[in-house]
């Protein structure tokens, strides 16, 4: 077993001469990969000069060596497992994707006492306390920036520049695929599956894009995030995730007229360590935040401290070249660690375990159909009233009368004041079985500002 | 002399136990100050958690200890010197202000092996070059990130995040008070006087404004940050330098027809180190641009790299809380390398001596006011040839028919392409000595998004 071999590291730091080398075993040659080889290479001079390292890309690892056309002066080998465990190789860095071997690799290579910098949200958000755990032991820096949000630099700041911080709230559009169907959708009108086909041909979108739409590739990322800064271990498992398929282009229109715009949201907040919730859903923006300016397949985090305030970081969240210059990043600094014979010892967590962090509840954008009969605004509200909701803003219009209903169709819009995820089942619950109510619409969250 | 005695250091890293303690000395206890002092105390516990370092501000330095009120179990001294030179002090934070004598109490600290954190943007933008030769020479660290754009991480990221990467622009928003001004005149058409004395009453600017409306906060704010991206270094005197005074609400107004947001920018680039522009202007940004959305006091600053694409960095320029995060992120990341006796070399910088940076051009938005008679269009436009600019748009509107102009005057508002300084300074000059130009109004540069 593998796991067992790792914990004790021979491994004392290399003595590094006054010019340094580190040399790079890249284990990955996809978009990403392609890239990093490209940077390293192109780079190379200005890096030194900046950095005092000289970085060598030496080897390469793809499972088919046939499948690519490899420019450049570094040898190509099929074993991932030889790369890693290659003693000229002194930085491993991990661009394969998936759980399996990419964790039997990096446990490999953190236990040889090789730096280890991985672009692997999927692993990170599920396996990442062990796999600190085991850098730790083995003194070696294990950095995962690319993991989250692509190019934007936002899990360093936040285990650096902000680690005195009492980061209170992380609000994050941290999906491309999903924050351009939903500009479309908002800025011509576009029906969901019409922005998500338009966002495939462009290639904003995958042939089965329901790690995207469902939410679930933002909760991996809101895990990530707010186990860097919560002092928590979160894992994509605990984040409560709802995804965009239900949102109508009539809802987006709807916010809007309200002064919203609707964004898949990652919203992660923590009063302390032991109140932690980690939510991604559809949410309305009020246009005055930050977050509303973000368009088309950009990313950008929102991150509130009690000492600093509101910070956003923005940039783009996925492609190659953007993705490749985060893990570039974490190279220059795992190196210049590895050169010093330091690292930076992760922030210690603790596991949550199975928890929902689904949190206690927030404001509600709801829309309401109902037969337009004289007394029906006041019973529909009343039941707001009896579940202890308050009602910030209702807009009532009727919409159609026919023969089955001569009365007509009131449709009817609430925005509602904070309440718990308690009283708005309890809602739901009780309109969907009311008569007077004939569709129960979108129910989006509101993003609270305070 | 002080200088001599800095570059012999003979202080060994001091070898930590396993429960490292870092002592800090505060120099200065104003609105940054005291608000790290509270930070410090209130989130010990929390930074020994996160960091595995106790943080204990040991020392306050304050020329006149019966000024404040002080809080907290440290020693107050009216002799910053002897709070350098404590040996009970580890680490030195600058928060003094001004160039003497906070230079040598900062060459004092280095020379003592001990790292420095300062807030001192006029210092560094000044003498950052020499301050950072002698920490390299002393092996200590020498962090300033709350010198530019307050509480938000904008220099750690250029020299950690993005050291490997080739940044091509840097635009920012780094003086709030302007921005607030502006922001003003454009949501309520305020006169930048009734704008100005409105940000004076709430505080968001000072009595004497200078620094700010003529662009000098920001054109030190322009120097650090292109020194730490360009690999050059650039001192406040090289930045082209132009405020805010002559912008008008009409300006605004008519720039907002046209699709843009007038913003106070620091506009730096660099094809390479030889060939960098660094310029602060009041200038158009197209409203699609996430910086057209930075409203009120906050500042931003946007990144355009090779590889990265555009980022952006944004939250509170100012304050004392806000500010103070900033300068505890520098003190923990300064203390981690002590306790492990390292530091992070700054990229080696060539200084740039005398040169102005002004670039080598820009588009421009230009309002003349000329006689509405037949053929005056096609004189003006003809000026434009003439020096081979290439106009943009055009829209002419007849303002006033008195009886000293029967034919009226006629208000054209030109947008360019780009061209060279030169190229515009011989168009205003001779569009100054036209007489069918009545008014040559604001010249404002075009934020280039390519």
């Amino acid at each position: 077993m593998l796991f067992s071999s790792v914990v004790t590291s021979e491994n004392a730091p290399k003595s590094f001469s006054q010019n340094p080398k580190v040399r790079i075993g890249l284990l990955g040659y996809g978009t990403v990969g392609s890239s990093l080889a490209k940077l390293l290479m192109e780079r190379r001079k200005a890096l030194q000069a900046a950095s005092g390292i000289d970085f060598e890309l030496t080897k390469v690892a793809v499972r088919n060596t046939d499948k690519y056309s490899f420019e450049g002066d570094f040898v190509v080998s099929n074993s991932a497992e030889e790369v890693v465990t290659d003693p000229e190789v002194d930085l491993v860095v991990e661009l394969i994707g998936g759980i399996e071997p990419a964790r039997e690799l990096i446990l490999m290579a953190l236990g040889a006492g090789k730096p280890v910098v991985t672009g692997n949200k999927e692993l990170i958000a599920n396996h990442g306390l062990d796999l600190q755990k085991i850098a730790n032991l083995n003194q070696v820096d294990l950095l995962f920036e690319a993991s989250t949000a692509g190019a934007i630099p936002i899990l360093r700041p936040l285990r650096e520049s902000l680690l005195g911080e009492e980061v209170q709230q992380i609000v994050g559009i941290v999906n491309g695929t999903t924050n351009y169907i939903l500009t479309q959708m908002s800025e011509t009108g576009a029906a969901f599956d019409d922005a998500l086909a338009e966002a495939q041909r462009l290639g904003f979108a995958e042939a089965d894009p329901t790690a995207d739409v469902e939410g679930h590739d933002a909760a991996a990322k809101a895990a990530i995030m707010s186990s860097m800064a919560f002092g928590a271990h979160i894992q994509s498992s605990n984040v409560a995730c709802e995804g965009i398929t239900g949102v109508t282009a009539e809802d987006i229109e709807t916010a809007s007229s309200l002064g919203y715009v609707v964004k898949l949201l990652a919203v992660c907040s923590s009063d302390n360590p032991n109140e932690i919730s980690a939510r991604v859903a559809p949410t309305l923006v009020s246009k005055d935040h930050p977050l509303a300016a973000v368009r088309g397949s950009y990313n950008a985090v929102f991150v509130r401290g009690a000492a600093s305030s509101e910070l956003m970081f923005y940039g783009r969240g996925a492609g190659g070249l953007p993705t490749a210059s985060a893990v570039l990043g974490d190279i220059v600094d795992a190196a210049r660690n590895l050169v010093q014979g330091t690292y930076r010892e992760l922030p210690s967590q603790e596991l949550l375990g199975e928890q929902d962090l689904g949190g206690d509840g927030a404001s509600f954008f709801l829309v309401v159909e109902a037969k337009d009969t004289p007394g029906v605004l006041s019973e529909i509200s009343g039941l707001f009233a009896k579940h202890g909701i308050s009602i910030n803003k209702v807009e009532q219009t009727p919409i159609s009368r026919t023969a089955d209903e001569p009365a007509g169709i009131a449709r009817i819009v609430f925005t509602t004041l904070a309440a718990s995820e308690t009283q708005f089942e309890a809602l739901f619950k009780e309109l969907e079985a009311s008569e007077s109510v004939s569709k129960l619409g979108s129910k989006l969250r509101i993003l609270d500002e305070s």
